[in-house]
C-alpha cells in the first residue's frame, strides 16, 4: 500500500503512521517529495485495507497496490481452471452452451425445451425455480416442484442442469437437484449465500452484480473459494449504465480482463445483458470474440407465452442458428492464438 | 399501459394483441397515428408487466403508465406514515438521529458511544453485529454477542436500537434484540430477506441499493408491505456513479421525490454516501434541506482505531456540532412550509 | 406523443391540454382509464417535444413515441448508406481499418506508420493534429503542420486520411488536408461544430460522446445531416460507467442497435474504449462480431515513446495480427447471414 | 507519481524505467516489496502524465499522487477567490442569485422577468441567446438580438447579465453584451472555447460537464486560468447517472469537495439538475446547505408558454419563496461556522 501524507502533515503525524505500520509487522519506506511525503509499505498482510490509514491525522489518502483477491487471482494459479460438470468441461477447449427458459413453468415446457436445446448443441440445461423478481406481484417460480421437473428433464436428455439459489437456507435443497448452483446478479454480494455455497462440493456459477466492479466480482468469487469450494464459473451479464435503450450494457472488456486477472472460467449471458431478442446473438458473438468460454442463453419453445423474460428469449430455431454462428466466431478467434503463439506484449 | 406497434405491423398482429388484452379482462383503445398505431389499455391489473407484450410480433415497445408499487404509493395513502419506535416517532414533526459505530467492537466501545450520542441529541443507537464486508478477510462483526451488547447499551441509555440483518435465517434472532431491523444497500433486492422481515411486526429501515432506481427502491418497500408489515423507513445512502472522488453520490433529489411518491418516512445516511469525515456534515445538512426526516450517522469514540469505516466516522464532538447545525437547517426549511402553505404548483 | 394526466387532474385542465394539441394542428385521442386519463396525439410535427406539455397543470408526464431523429433513421431510408472515401467504401461489403498514431509527431513517425499500417491491411490513415487534451499542459498537437505531414503520408501510401477538427473556425482548414473530418467524443454535442461540418461536402466520422445515449448520438448525426451532409459514419468508442478497470466501457449492443435504428455505417474504436494494449484486439473482435463495419485503431511505430496514448497504441506487428483475426471474425459472422437469410424475428 | 512494476518484471525493465525517470530530471526511489517492486518519483514536473509510463514493458500501472491542476488548487492559493461582477461579489459573504429564462424570447419577456426576479432578490440576470439544443429542429435562440434585449433588461434593472457562449468565434461578440460568459455543461471540455474565454478579461461561469469528474471540472477551470483569466466561477448542475426519474443527479458532495480542493467560488443550478419544478427548491436548498455560494435558477413569467425548459422553470412567485427559504438555510449553515470555528478534523 502507498500512503500519501497531507501537504501540511507534521513530523509527529508521520511518526504516528510509521509506528502503526510497524505495529502490523510491516516495513515502511518514506519518500520525501517536493510537495508531499509518501510512504510505501512492504510486507504481506491479508486483509489490511486502506481504511486502516485513510482517516488518520495527516493522511491524504491510502492507495492499495495489490489486488485484494488471492485465491481467485492468476498470480496465485497461472493455469486456467477447468470446472468439470458431469461430462461437460467449462473453461477448457470446448465452448459451453447453457440454455433453457427463464422460469420452469411445466413439465412439458421444460422437457420440450431440453430436447430442443440439446438438438441445437447446448451442453447444459438452465431453468429458474426460485425467481428473484422486482415486483412481489410477479410470478415467483415453482420452487421445489420446478427443481424436480428440471432434474427430470436433465436426466431425460442427459444434460447437466443449473438453477439459481436465492437464500442460504435453500442451498442444500437446490443442491440435491442441480449440477451447478447459480448465484444471480442481485445476490453477488449476498455474503451469507456466498459462504454457504462455498461450503458445498458443487460448482457455482457467479453472475456479476448489476453495478459491481470487476474487482468486487472477483472478491465475491474469493468469498466462495475462501470457504473451500474452488469450482467457480464467472458470468458477465451486463452492467447498469445511463443507457436505457438496452436492458443492461454488456461489458466485453470485462470478459477479456477477468480472464487475464483470474484463472477461473468466464462465460457471458447475452440475454439479460441486452433484454431484446434481436440483440442476443450479436452480443453473444461479441462476448465469445472477447474471450468468453461459453454462453448462457434464455430459450423458450414459445417466447410469446413465457411467464417471464419473453422479450429476450430465443426460440429453439433462433438458438440453433446462434450456436452455429458462435462456433464460427470461436474458431476465428482461436485460430489466431495457435497461429501466432505468445509474445511479450500479448494481443488477444 | 401503452403499446406502440411497429411501423410495419400487420392487421393480424394488431388483432392478436387486442385479443390478448381482452383475455386479461382489460379494454384496449386503438389510436391510429400517421406513422404508428398505438394501443392504450384501460383497466386495473396488478402485476401485468410490459414484458407480457414487449416481445410479441408487431410490437415495438410497451410503456407502463402507472407506478408498479401500490401500498408504498402516496396514491394509496395520502398522509405521511409515522413509524413509532418506543418513544421515537420517525416521519413526524421531529427529526430522528440514528448514530453509532459501523461495527460493535466491545462493551466499552458501544456503551461509551451510546452515552456520547445521547448527550449529543441522538434518538436511536445503531451498531453492526452481522457485517456485509466486500472482503472475506475483513472483520465480519461480533454476531449475537454484538447484538446483546447493543441491546444492553440501548437499555442503559434508554435509546431504541437498530442493527442490520443479512439473511432470512437470522431475522428472528436479530428481532429479539433490536427495535428496528435494517436492510442494507447490498440486500435491497434480497427478496427472501424482504419477505421475511415483512412477516415480522418490527419496523424495517430499508436502504436504497447502490444502483437501485427510486422505483426499484419503492418496489422493495412494496415487498415488505405486501407481507403485512407497513412500518417501513426509507434510507437514501448514496448511489454508485462514475465519480470516484467520493465513495458514493448522495442523491438529494431522490429524497425529495421519494417523499412525493410515497407516504413512507425518508431519512439519509451521509456517512456511507460520502465516505469522508469532512463531507458528512455538509451532506447531512443537504439531505435535510431536501426533505429528509432524519439522519443515520456513523459515530465512533476513537475513529482512528475503528475496525471498520474509520475514515467516515465522526467523533462524538463532531457529531454534536452536526446535530446543532442540522436542526437549524430543518427549521429553516420547515419555517417556509408553514409560512406559505400549499399552492397549486407546489415548491418544497 | 402520449400525455398522462395527474390522478386528480380537473376537467378544465384536460380541456386546456386538448386545446393546445389542436392548436398545434394535431389530433388528440382521450382514453379514460381506471386511475388516470391518457391522451394520445396523432399527427406529424417535427420538433414537438415532451417539454411542450410536461410542466402544464394537470399533466403527470409526456412520453414520446417516435424517435426524434428523421434523416438518420432507418425508417427514412431502408438500405444501408455506404460512404465512399476515394476508393474506400465504408458501410459496404468490406471492412474498413483506420489506423495511425494518436498524435502526428514528425514526418518520419507518420510516414513510417503509414507504410506499416498499409502493409498490415489498413485502408485509411488517422493522425491527430489538433488534440483535445484534458490538461492544458499536455502536448496539444502540431496543428496545420501536422495536417500537412498527414496528407503527405496519405499521398505517399495512397491511403485516404482522417483527422479531428475541434472548432468551427478550423473546419475549412482541416478539410483542405483530409478526406474525412472526425468529430471527437467530447465534441459530439458541440452543435456549432456539427452544423459547420454539415455544411461541408466532406464525409464526417462522428464519435459517440462519453455519456451520450444512442438517441443523442443519432440526434448529433441528424444535426450534420439536417445541414445537407449525409455522409456520416458513426463510431462507438466506449462510454463512461462506474467501472474504472478499463478506460471506458465498449458498448457492443449499441453497435448492433445503431445498425438497426439507422442506415448509417457504424464502426468502433477499441483503443479508446479500453485504454490498454492487451484489450484492444479482444474488444475490436467483439465490436466486429456485434456488427461493426470497421475499426479505428491507434498504431504507433514505437508506442513507448509516443507523446500521447502510448499505453493503448499497438505496434505495427500487433496491428497486423489483429487485422487477420478481425477478418476471420467478420467472415464468421457474415457467413451466417447468407446461410440463413431473413426471417420474421431476425437474429443478427 | 508511483509506478508499480509487474510481478515478473525483469531487472532490465526496471533499469529502463529508472533511466527514463532520470531523463525527465526526476529522482526515482525504488521500494522492493514482497510481491511487487514500486518506484516513487520525486520532483516537480508539470504535465508529466501516467501515460508516460503506463504502457512500458514491465510496468503494471502508474498512479498519480498530485492533483493535475495547479492554478485552480487550494494548495496554490489558500484564500477563497471572490469574483466581482459590477457591484455583485461572487464567492464572498453574500449569496448570489442568478435568475432568468432558459431562452430570451422577446423584449417583454426578458424585461418582465428582470423586474420580477430583481423584486424577488436576484442579483444577476440570465438568459440564453445561443442555445445548445439536442435537436436541430428545436428553437435555437435569438442570437445577437437576444443579447441586446438581455443587456437592455440588465441596464433597466441595474442587474449584471450572463449568457452562454457556444463557440470560440462568438466569444468577443457575446462579451460585448454580458458581464459574465457562461460555458455550458456540453462545452466543459470544448478546449478551444476554454482557451478563448481564458484570453478575455471577463468573468467566466463554468458548468460541470454531464459526465465530468470533479478533477476534470477543475482541469477545465485550469485551462481558462492558464490563459490568464482567473475569474472563474464553478457551477454544479447535476451529473448523468443510471437514475431516470430526475433529469440529472445533483451532486451535493461535489459542491462541498470542490470548495475544499479549490479556492474558486462554487454555485449550483438546481433547475437543470432536477428538471422538475417541484424539485428545484429542495435541490437548491440542499446545494446551499452543502456549501454552494449561490444559485442559478430558471424563472419564466409564464412557464407554460416557454419556448424551452418550461417544466423546470419557476414562476416569479415561486422563485420569491425559494429565495427566502434559501437565505434561511444559508444562515443556518453559516451560524455554525462562526459558532465553532476551526478544529483539526474539520466538519463543514
Amino acid at each position: 500500500m502507498i500512503i500519501v501524507m497531507d501537504k501540511g502533515a507534521t513530523k509527529g503525524q508521520l511518526e504516528e503512521i510509521l509506528t502503526r505500520i510497524e505495529g502490523y509487522g510491516l516495513e515502511p519506506h518514506v519518500i520525501v517529495g517536493v510537495a508531499r511525503t509518501v510512504i510505501g509499505i512492504v510486507g504481506d498482510k491479508n486483509g489490511l485495507e486502506p481504511d486502516a490509514f485513510a482517516g488518520l491525522p495527516g493522511v491524504d489518502k491510502a492507495v492499495p497496490i495489490m489486488a485484494p483477491y488471492k485465491l481467485a487471482s492468476r498470480d496465485a494459479k497461472h493455469e486456467d481452471t477447468v470446472v468439470q460438470v458431469g461430462n461437460v468441461a467449462i473453461g477448457g477447449e470446448e465452448l459451453v452452451f447453457i440454455a433453457g427458459p427463464c422460469a420452469i413453468e411445466s413439465q412439458d415446457q421444460i422437457l420440450e425445451t431440453a430436447h430442443a436445446i440439446k438438438a441445437a448443441g447446448a451442453t447444459m440445461l438452465r431453468g429458474g425455480a426460485f425467481k428473484p423478481r422486482t415486483s412481489p406481484y410477479s410470478f415467483q417460480g415453482l420452487g421445489e416442484l420446478g427443481l424436480r421437473l428440471l432434474a427430470e428433464a436433465g436426466r431425460a436428455t442427459d444434460l447437466p442442469v443449473i438453477s439459481e439459489v436465492i437464500e442460504p437456507g435453500d442451498v442444500e435443497l437446490v443442491a440435491q437437484y442441480v449440477d451447478v448452483l447459480q448465484i444471480g446478479a442481485r445476490n453477488m454480494q449476498n455474503f451469507s449465500l456466498l459462504r454457504k455455497v462455498g461450503q458445498m462440493q458443487v460448482p457455482v456459477l457467479l453472475k456479476r452484480g448489476l453495478a459491481a466492479t470487476i474487482e468486487e466480482w472477483l472478491m465475491a468469487a474469493e468469498y466462495i473459494m475462501s470457504e473451500g469450494n474452488y469450482q467457480v464459473i464467472l458470468c458477465e451479464r451486463g452492467i447498469r449504465t445511463y443507457e436505457t435503450a438496452t436492458r443492461n450494457t454488456l461489458d466485453v472488456a470485462a470478459i477479456a480482463l477477468a480472464r487475464r486477472l483470474s484463472h477461473l472460467p468466464v462465460i457471458a449471458d447475452p440475454s439479460h445483458a441486452t433484454g431484446q431478442v434481436d440483440l442476443v446473438a450479436p452480443a453473444g458473438c461479441a462476448a465469445i470474440a472477447a474471450g468468453a468460454q461459453g454462453l448462457m442463453v434464455e430459450v423458450h419453445p414459445d417466447p410469446n407465452s413465457a411467464l417471464s423474460d419473453g422479450p429476450q428469449s430465443l426460440t429453439p430455431l433462433e438458438f440453433t442458428k446462434m450456436v452455429h454462428q458462435v462456433h464460427r466466431v470461436a474458431n476465428a478467434v482461436k485460430q489466431n492464438i495457435s497461429e501466432y503463439g505468445h509474445h511479450e506484449r500479448q494481443v488477444v
